[in-house]
């Protein structure tokens, strides 16, 4: 069961308002890499998790992102609060209005939602639950998690290098340092399960484990690294060898039943192209008595 | 540039038309964790790199994960071959008709995409380039891309499980390999970054990235393992000193303008609630006449 | 701040697995009338809000509504944990594979997720902040809440004649009657506001405020109740009267530069339809040889 | 069936072109609080409703709205009109064009659209049918209905004090207006069903009806209203009290078959977290060699 | 302005409630190529319309695809109104909820809308403007039109092959001719435009106009037909003259200042890959000890 | 199977960095035109195809609109490349970020993607496969494949006006020119089809092929052209005539069980409406003491 109290888990300090820097904040708010993004990871793994360590690790977290959810949307409303009252009350002049409106996504902010603070991103798209990659096998979802944190704090990083509010800056500083807190959690929780690599059950087909494919290539050398040479690798350069790998023919078949097949052929016929012809076509008609056959376009 | 030959990297071989098999398929097809995901994660990654080794690891794997979308839609069209020319034709009976549509997705198919393939996932959502998270920082990408194979892995896991066609069952094998094998070449690429955790270039703040908040707790004790304990970790299980962990008074403020600040009390005043009042409501006026005042619902 | 407690607000006791009523509890989870949407929409009011009273209130129902997330979200993953483990560990044997993937939704539930639950609704599609419609007005948020809670009743309702599952019934029956309680909380809200009709400031012309426009109409007389005729309302059933009711023309008209003028000649004179002209098109050339010009569609 | 006459039911002047108040306005045309999705609202509820009056109540005002829909379009047609000529016959010059695209939703206006009138928000977010609430119960659709009425009032009075053409002013103010006198008629409608609380059939259940969980608590005591407190009401306050309300132990159990059990057990064992390792991480690896086995994240 | 008449364009006579066939109908309700695709299309290329005889054209076909809207949508309703009552009023019994949500669109249907129609398609994917491809220039909308037509009648054609029920056959009979007849007009419209091709105003570059560029090849020579060779066209083979036919070098460049390039070159710096490291990686730490270090993932 | 080479197919030259020129050509790097929704439509449609010319054709125009994705992420990738590297090394000053965010679309590439190039449109919406609309009969697709050149050759024509830079432009030219010869190719392919209209199999319906329902009227007369007069056509302007033009009633009806009346009349019974009440409302509790009652809304 969730609990509230009316204290947030850091003290936030704004300087004045600022709807279009409220704005970049909506980004860790209602955006992919934000604070709602990670609570809902968070919370759905854990109600799956049967293991007991991870169940309230995934809880644990889950819980202080709502928090984390709860302070940034707290800076929103604070960059947005004298705005907020102004158009309420139609207090603007123009001149203000202007302001407010030169980026469409603080303009949607207000006209749309009176300037309270919404799961839409910095460009305005709605938060969808599509953000969220978890699939429930732990070895996975962990790594998810790792990443999710990882790109997370970049966000942070960005958000504060935008910043000059220093009430901002700092809370923003508190979030972007719990999410290397979190990413660490992860990295335990991932290694604590032995063995973890390759994820789940199956084993791979060793025939092609090892096997880097050279598949973009130039007429200069590739950079080469331990990511696709050394005693781990073997490189297929060459073209032909990188097609039909399993030494059949590299075409897709399927048994048809005989109608089936009768459909199909009835299907071709109705639909057939017939290469020798060279129809007159739209493009003609369209192109005006002055183009010429040949060279329609121009 | 890319160029295409007809053959494709792997030969698939379907034993029989099954529209409903099929549908399983679109999962990596068009989902969340299909090779169009990967494909374009890869691809516009390289576009922005501009480390020689990573550049041409992202562009080789990008061209790789675009042939296996040739290959896992070529499974999902020899599967709906027999069912295309069927419907084209209008040679189905019913019976067979209540098979294609006993399952929505097997019927959009049908009648939207005429059994051709769609990039949707198995309950028919189409696919969104909001499920690709690249942010543009390569020790993050790279985490990302690390976790997005362990996904893909596992979701042709358990395709791999649900069939028992052979031959689609041989070639959902080799798609499955070549995640584990692209994971390694990942690893080794963010690896090769020293340092690379935390990511990007701003440290924590030292005091918060060794607090463990225990959010979530019960009548019996916490697991414990080190994710949550142990010397990396300062615990704070106290309800209290989970609460304004800056030291202050755990609010959100901001310093407002006197202009702002008396549209703001218009606002309020407003809209004030009156706490005293027990207004008649439209739950009452909705009651009806049996229900008393005091119990309205029942 | 938010905390949890490992206990549930209501205990949750399923009889036995059954991932087809698990797709159904969805609706309640990820679905637009769901407990998400419920949390997130009195979380985000909660943070604009002021008013010390509705802040409160706000943010003790949305508590409330996280748990309600947490108590659904248990059920699905209780109706889904046998089916989770034989998915995992491939115990599955086909019988019971062609039973999980009957149903669209239930066959990504299982290969996506991994039987997990995902916040999507029961035709698979994932939750999006674009169902949450508040507007930061609190007369009409207040509005917009109790409708809400009207509709999730509704779907309560609904599921618990679906389920034969006593211990499902049950928790379905507090989840439903809570949204009754909350519906009440929120119209005593709306109505300690005075006055709170119409919404806002603004007021409406009064040249058009009691006007009905009869604008669908048919061979028989209309029916008519209070919310078409008497004393409040004029109606207006000529068609010619329902026009330009201002009194001008009817038109769109702007005033342009001459320069925008003579752009839009141009445009004009470049797209101009040759009303005389009986051009031959591209479905006389598609309708082939056989087709007349006259019926060329037959 | 719908028929057009080709006078708006409202005269449009508008005094000059503005492509930046243009995506203001398409708040109301292609957004959620929008005419469309008021139209679509009211026409789908017309289809399936069986009262004669209501029927005829929903078509009535579908068909307004969509007249509506007609002048918000046309309005944004006219202040795009001038910058579509210029546009489309390359007439700009560069300074007129940054103007045209200082807003991401003005500059995907004009390249995308060709300054016609698109069915999206002020930020650029395509309609979804999503927006719409509808669930098939009178009484709780006509409380959407009476919100979103009220809604829309809002957005229009938020545009009205933002728009100084005033011809465009105008306009608004008699959408705004119709707004309130809709929600006039649906009031009427709602009230005529008695009763009409609790929305449907079944009952909640008298024990949880009246109480009112106090699930966010501070330092200081709660504000007090009719919405939490008075006779109505029963509050529970105590912490403890609101967990497992039922009397249970809070937990979520299912009844698993031994083949069930099997399997979880096998996927437990394999995905088993050790609680008592301290595992090396990739954290750590990445981490560098000059990082503390502590305190990696500094 | 739109007005509306209680009969149906087309009287809708259905022989039996089909809550399952009710479903693959909203395909044309609410999905990409349904009705309310097509009313958008045409209404909103009406509003943006100067020239008088395509503007009428436009809101003639408009107002007649919203009564086909209506037709469609009176088709689902009929088929689903059995259904709606019984689960209205709790009377199911469970064999006939099974059949109900034997579907997962039409347990939605069911659940969340109460039977009545909602804006989605056979999948349940709720409706999206999305659909709509109007760009703004007569030329090319009406080719979209024409397509969208084409592409409707394809659907229509479908469904009708799918339903026994003769009332329902022959109302999609109506709906589908009227599509052949729309692209009619839509064909006449186009070509009265001289010239329409290439649409717009800007030359194409000659160099390129011609220029087929073979990028598929294979063991086996291309099928050629005219769309790729004869008089029109410069086939181009070989693969190197496919690369930069610019002549240029084929790569991306831009200029920098010095300051970016130091930016650029710090950056380079801080995530360079290291090619010779062997680095161990997270891969190694997770496959155990019981995996070699050549080959981690077997 | 893809092959990849590290030139493009033309060679980028910009002159220098603009991220705001650069929210311009998302347009066509994840926008609804654009090179990605080219060259899936096409993809997905040769994987289909059965007919030899057309699955090359669909192929090769596939590929290259890949390479041309490439070309135009490669264009946003310079116009970033200098914003990239002082975003990531923290090196703007305020000023400079002001200009950089003074964009919605421009703001989040550089918070969320790290100035990468993102599968998003220019007002900052992910890219979607419902973009897409394929439906798998030739000579619809053809037709919508001929549709979507035209539009995109659009676009470009007005990215083309909209920028300054002159190797962006030459490349845009070049891209832009290639729609041209793409259309060409389709407008070929749909001709050597014969017939190809109408689409598909089942002929239209004599009685109403040729009827044109003139649904939009008004004072004066309607413009007549060869899309709604002539010998092809027979008007239909006659506003009884255009109604139920099967000679029906015009109503929707459907046989239903005994059973199935028997709770409809229930339904219809508790949720039944009285029209000769005037109920209180909540409109008229909320207008407040002040407002009388015949005219609640002033």
């Amino acid at each position: 069961m969730f609990m509230h109290n009316r204290k947030l888990q850091y003290t936030v300090r704004v300087a004045e308002g600022n709807p279009q820097l409220a704005t970049l904040m909506l980004e860790q708010f209602g955006g992919p890499q934000g604070e709602l993004a990670a609570a809902m990871r968070y919370f759905t793994q854990a109600l799956a998790e049967d293991d007991a360590g991870r169940k309230d690790l995934l809880f644990d977290i889950a819980t202080e992102e709502l928090s984390h959810l709860e302070i940034i949307g707290s800076i929103i409303t604070m960059l947005n609060k004298g705005a907020k009252g102004e158009l309420a009350e139609g207090m603007q002049d123009m001149a203000e209005m202007k302001n407010l409106t030169g980026n469409s996504t603080s303009q949607t902010q207000a006209i749309l939602y009176g300037n309270g603070p919404a799961l839409v991103n910095s460009s305005g798209v709605p938060w969808s639950a599509a953000y969220i990659d978890s699939i429930g096998e732990p070895a996975a979802d962990l790594r998810s998690n790792i990443a999710a944190e990882a790109r997370a704090k970049m966000v942070y990083e960005r958000l504060i290098n935008l910043t000059t509010d220093p009430g901002v800056k700092d809370a923003l500083t508190f979030l972007m340092t719990r999410e290397v807190a979190h990413q660490k959690s992860f990295e335990k929780a991932l290694y604590a399960i032995t063995p973890n690599f390759p994820t789940g059950k199956l084993p791979g087909d060793p025939a092609y484990t090892d096997l880097y494919f050279d598949m973009s290539q130039g007429d200069e050398d590739d950079a080469q690294g331990p990511w696709n040479s050394g005693d781990l690798w073997e490189r297929v350069e060459d073209r032909d060898a990188q097609m039909a790998v399993d030494g059949g023919d590299g075409t897709a078949s399927v048994v048809l039943t005989a109608r089936q097949q009768a459909a199909l052929d009835a299907f071709a016929e109705r639909t057939a192209s017939s290469p020798d012809a060279d129809p007159l076509t739209g493009a003609e008609l369209g192109a005006g008595p002055g183009a010429g056959a040949v060279n329609i376009a121009h």
